[in-house]
């Protein structure tokens, strides 16, 4: 088997971003290795080790993705028997012609904490996560004047989850409330402490069998993990996002990153963080 | 100002990441615009419209990051009036002459539920957020041993914040156990709930200034966010961690990618989600 290298003098997370873009092109069963930090000429050289056993290993030339700053220590990691792809090689130059400005290659800027010198940003998505794990499950409902948004669903339809990405990763605070039994799913109305907040609401819903299979690991066998069940509350809620006029995505065959850039897209609501 | 657009037929992650580590090369204040799930002519001429629209308005070309899996799509974004930018081109076919197979590109592989067609890999990260959820903070001690890592802490050293990333970005189940003054601060031991998971421990800690700033934010004026508390509080937490072998990461100068990166890059922790 294929090992895939994502080396950098950094987190290395763009060079996986890139690496997995670029393998998402072929249908490849590989091994995936990461080697962050690799700020020096000895780890360097301990990293070209790893990749040349490999090589031996498995007598596939190992794919490595990298993104150095530091060109001497990418002069010794091209040295490895591997197969080298790295996009900045490529962009910078064109880049900067467009730009009119010369490139200032400086480690850390990609993920650090002084994106673009903000501090602030940083500072504002730590914040939303605090406020979105103050606001998960319904938990705090004096607040939601806080919030971006306000995601709505049944039990077990992805909305912690979200929340915690759209906080996480975009710096949105992101509440959750669920809807229960107690919300009287026979003729179920939008729970009164969201009603002055309808505008920020966003609703999550998935297939009738998806959520069977994933309540059903939870609570095997009871009344709440019934097909019958599920059917029945993702039906009430259905027809009450829709009577109030509220948007909302079926998640069943969406990753948590999907939800959240569909969000965004479909509500214009503002990052925080870039 | 310049406007930078991320476009894609998918989330935009991909061209977001690529587009964000081009420009970190730069310092340049610019203004951010993603345009995801571009997935139709239409969409795709609008996307023309508002690229065109953000030329005129600035007199400055709009730079476009896209990484379309269609071609008819991207042929209607090139046409726009941006300068373009699309990392794929140049990667592709050097990358299928080494691994000797031809690309065979598909929307949704990236960002979606079935990377590499394992639904489990998904589902492990849900699984680990749910886990981190439910040890934050201290609160459900019985279920150490399932943890893969447990971060330790005093109050407000970002551990929270790094289990969910952890548990979101990796799959990684952490739990994180606060450090207060009930622990008896004078004589600071391993808590004993911990002791039989030594091993699994990651100590974080902060300067003490910036602690200071962080919980002066929380309770203004109180002995907890006083600087001699901080000082005194992080001295006693890094003498433990040294006595009792537990390696640890003063994260003042780290973002949370920074700090999970770095703590996956000390610990050998293994990726349950790549």
């Amino acid at each position: 088997m294929r090992t895939i290298f994502y080396i950098s003098d950094g987190t290395a997370l763009t060079a996986e971003a890139f690496g997995r873009a670029m393998l998402s092109m072929f249908p490849l069963k590989v091994e995936h290795k990461t080697l962050a930090f690799v700020d020096s000429i000895t780890k360097a050289e301990q990293a070209v080790s790893k990749i040349n056993a490999a090589y031996e290993a498995s007598g596939e030339r190992p794919i490595i993705f990298h993104t150095f700053v530091s060109l001497d220590l990418k002069r010794v990691i091209t040295s490895s028997k591997g197969s080298n792809y790295d996009f900045l090689d490529y962009f910078v130059a064109p880049l900067s012609a467009e730009l009119e400005m010369e490139a200032r290659p400086k480690t850390h800027r990609t993920h650090g904490i002084q994106e673009n010198g903000v501090r602030d940003s940083y500072d504002s998505r730590i914040e939303a996560v605090n406020y979105s794990l103050a606001n998960d499950d319904g938990s705090n409902i004096s607040d939601y004047d806080q919030a971006d948004i306000i995601l709505l669903g049944v039990s077990r339809t992805g909305k912690t989850p979200t929340s915690l990405y759209l906080a996480l990763h975009y710096g949105i605070k992101a509440a959750n409330y669920p809807l229960t039994e107690d919300d009287n799913m026979e003729s179920l109305q939008l729970p009164k402490p969201l009603r002055p907040h309808r505008h920020k609401i966003f609703g999550l819903t998935l297939e009738a069998q998806r959520l069977h299979e994933i309540r059903s690991k939870r609570r095997e066998g009871s009344r709440y993990a019934s097909m019958q069940q599920c059917r029945f509350e993702l039906q009430e809620v259905e027809k009450m996002y829709r009577r109030e006029a509220i948007p909302f995505l079926d998640s069943t065959r969406f990753s948590v990153e999907e939800i959240a850039a569909k969000i965004l897209a479909e509500t214009n609501l503002e990052r925080h963080h870039y």
